[in-house]
């Protein structure tokens, strides 16, 4: 049985181009970038070059971009950096309610130390109230963070705007803020954060158009590897540390660099910077394929998320009267693989915050599965999905107590 | 020029057999361990796998293996995640005035949150001062981190002495104490920790011997690859996450696993469980040949740290009259990589603050020199180096101020 992967939003294959670029820096390359010698400089001269790599797919600066060990420590810098950074100026953050985990939870350990948090609501598609974020805005507000595009329903959120509110609020406020945290640094609060894991490497992202101080990334979204990502800090903004240690990254990250997977990091983001336009085209065209044919084949079945508004390789139903864990199960050994929810709550029986926000019922929340296409996928393998989930469902409807 | 690497405790290669093993894990095996479909199920297999064979290298249950992204990370993991659970419980840490910037960096961290740090001094040879350590014990002592051996010096510490102390000064408390932080549980305080970042893959190593609470590993020191680590975190114990968000690794250390390097740390444990004992003895005889050797044939010299309680693979002199860095250049121009103080601060012109810790003077703590062996040291490379070492070291001083 061929295997059919439409998972791509909890994390994609690495491009064999990216591990040709990372495998000399495994037994070859080895040295530690902080060691003055040959071996060190060989290293450190990779990782410089990835950094470029990509902080030329986001518009940004070299120095600008701080490897991470992924999106969630991204995330985790962002939110803690920032709260410690700014605390004698103000305790408050506001996130929306469909921000993913690694955001939701970093502002309830905040939230015990006594940070904070507004969540702001979203409307039925899955776009936060613009004029609620106004509304909620406080002088003691030190970080607004809403994600660029949602990793279950694919929304995306107008992050030019947002931020155009937010620097019209910091404009209003007359005085220029000094930390005692960290002394000689000056800038303006509120910062603006945005989780961008789902959108770099499949939207064109520049952060100077989308007006943030801080953007997360992470590689295995978009064929590179695994345990690497990096926050993007703009230029004057300082932010605590969250790994605490050695001098690398110029101080803002402790830890021996994971020079492999930065070097696969930055080859990943090159090769998708040159795709982009490509990908972008064919997969809305698939998206867009495989959304009309399943609504016309399959009978009560609603699209969640916006439908414009929307991330080019993300499909989410609602399908009336069955369980999505076992529309997930019975399409696994079809040797189709998909979700429901995020892969990072999987584990759980919870449905999905994110589809709760939306004012789905929980019954209606239970019955999503989520379809996430990517650089492999042929309408061939859609055709096929189809085929298989319209007798799923109408087996699993049969036995359905509430269809 | 072939080139001779003695940098083995800066970082190692990756073991040859270490990338195959992870291999197949970048493009073809490469499911987030999260999802419930087949991909997600083979890789999370593969990380049970390695939990496994991590543990089996300490000693330890594998529910006890959190992975993280390194040793910088399983260090700030412990002293804030131990912080933060604890604090209703006391405020007060001891650590050594040697441990490496992983930990003090993260004291410094907390001592901004209200914390407060005890720093025991070491004497000559780099060993903490045991009675010191029985005098600032203190009710409200809710952690002590003493690192196991040191990264400069090689000094390996009295752990199981140590906790023993510890564990004594528990037992005198009376009370079982249950934290408001995290409810359910009950343990007494103050935790042990220890860095062990340097020891594992070097030394036997059984958590239960030590009586450890808390124990920190790097892959990348003992020929597994960059960015993966693990905190070893005793049955019953519960500290608060660092990295915040998805509920993997049982809700300890959220964050998408890196796959292919917990594959390649587990790889590198199996290896190094089963050569160890062989290459203790090989290091062992290899570093005291290259000490006796370079004390007989370069006048003024001085070894640092303690002579027997020392890692296998540890040298560490001091060379009167000359700068380690301009030896250190030298060597590199002919083609040997060595270095002074660690490679984490390698970049600042600080004097090694564990050599000044020693009771040593700003000059002779600037001449000092660590070479590290490993797995592909020969007898020939050393030969080599104390061949050239010793030319190097005629020309500087003959150009020296203060020989």
């Amino acid at each position: 049985m061929s295997k059919i992967y439409l998972d791509y939003a909890a994390t994609t294959p690495t491009d064999p181009r990216v591990l040709k670029a990372m495998e000399p820096y495994f037994c070859q390359k080895f040295g530690n970038p902080s060691s003055i010698h040959s071996f060190g400089q060989e290293t450190r001269k990779a990782i410089e070059k990835a950094r470029q790599q990509v902080a030329d797919l986001i518009g940004a600066h070299s120095e600008e971009i701080v490897f991470t060990s992924g999106g969630t420590e991204a995330n985790n810098f962002a939110l803690k950096g920032a709260a410690y950074a700014l605390k004698d100026k103000g305790n408050h953050i506001i996130v929306s309610t469909i921000e993913h985990h690694a955001i939701l939870e970093p502002c309830k350990f905040l939230e015990k130390q006594g940070f904070k948090v507004t969540y702001l609501s979203v409307d039925r598609d899955g776009i936060i109230n613009i004029n609620e974020l106004k509304r909620v805005l406080r002088p003691e507000t030190i970080l607004v963070s809403i994600m660029h595009a949602n990793n279950e329903i694919g929304t995306i959120q107008p992050i030019a705007e947002i931020a155009n509110i937010i620097r019209n609020f910091r404009n209003s406020k007359s005085e220029t803020l000094n930390s005692k945290q960290i002394p000689n640094f000056k800038f303006q609060t509120p910062l603006f954060h945005t989780d961008a894991v789902q959108t770099v490497g499949h939207l064109p992202i520049d952060v100077g158009k989308l007006g943030v101080d801080l953007l997360s990334i992470s590689a295995h979204k978009f064929y590179g590897p695994k345990g690497v990502g990096a926050l993007y800090i703009r230029k004057g903004i300082k932010i605590e540390s969250f790994l605490h240690g050695g001098e690398q990254e110029r101080n803002r990250r402790a830890s021996t660099e994971n020079v492999p997977g930065i070097v696969g990091f930055g080859q990943a983001a090159e090769l998708v910077k040159k795709e982009i336009k490509k990908e972008i085209k064919q997969l809305t065209g698939l998206r867009d394929y495989f959304i009309k044919k399943n609504l016309a084949e399959i009978k009560d079945v609603q699209l969640n998320g916006d439908p414009i508004q929307r991330l080019p390789n993300n499909i989410n139903f609602s399908i009336k009267g069955v369980e999505g864990e076992a529309m997930l199960l019975s399409l696994d050994q079809d040797g189709i693989a998909c979700s429901t929810g995020s892969a990072c709550s999987s584990s759980t029986l919870e449905p999905s915050h994110v589809l709760l926000a939306l004012g789905l019922s929980e019954e209606v929340a239970h019955s999503s599965l989520r379809f996430s296409l990517g650089r492999y996928t042929t309408k061939k393998d859609l055709d096929y999905t189809i085929e298989k989930l319209k007798i799923i469902v109408n087996r699993l409807r049969k036995i359905s107590p509430i269809y």
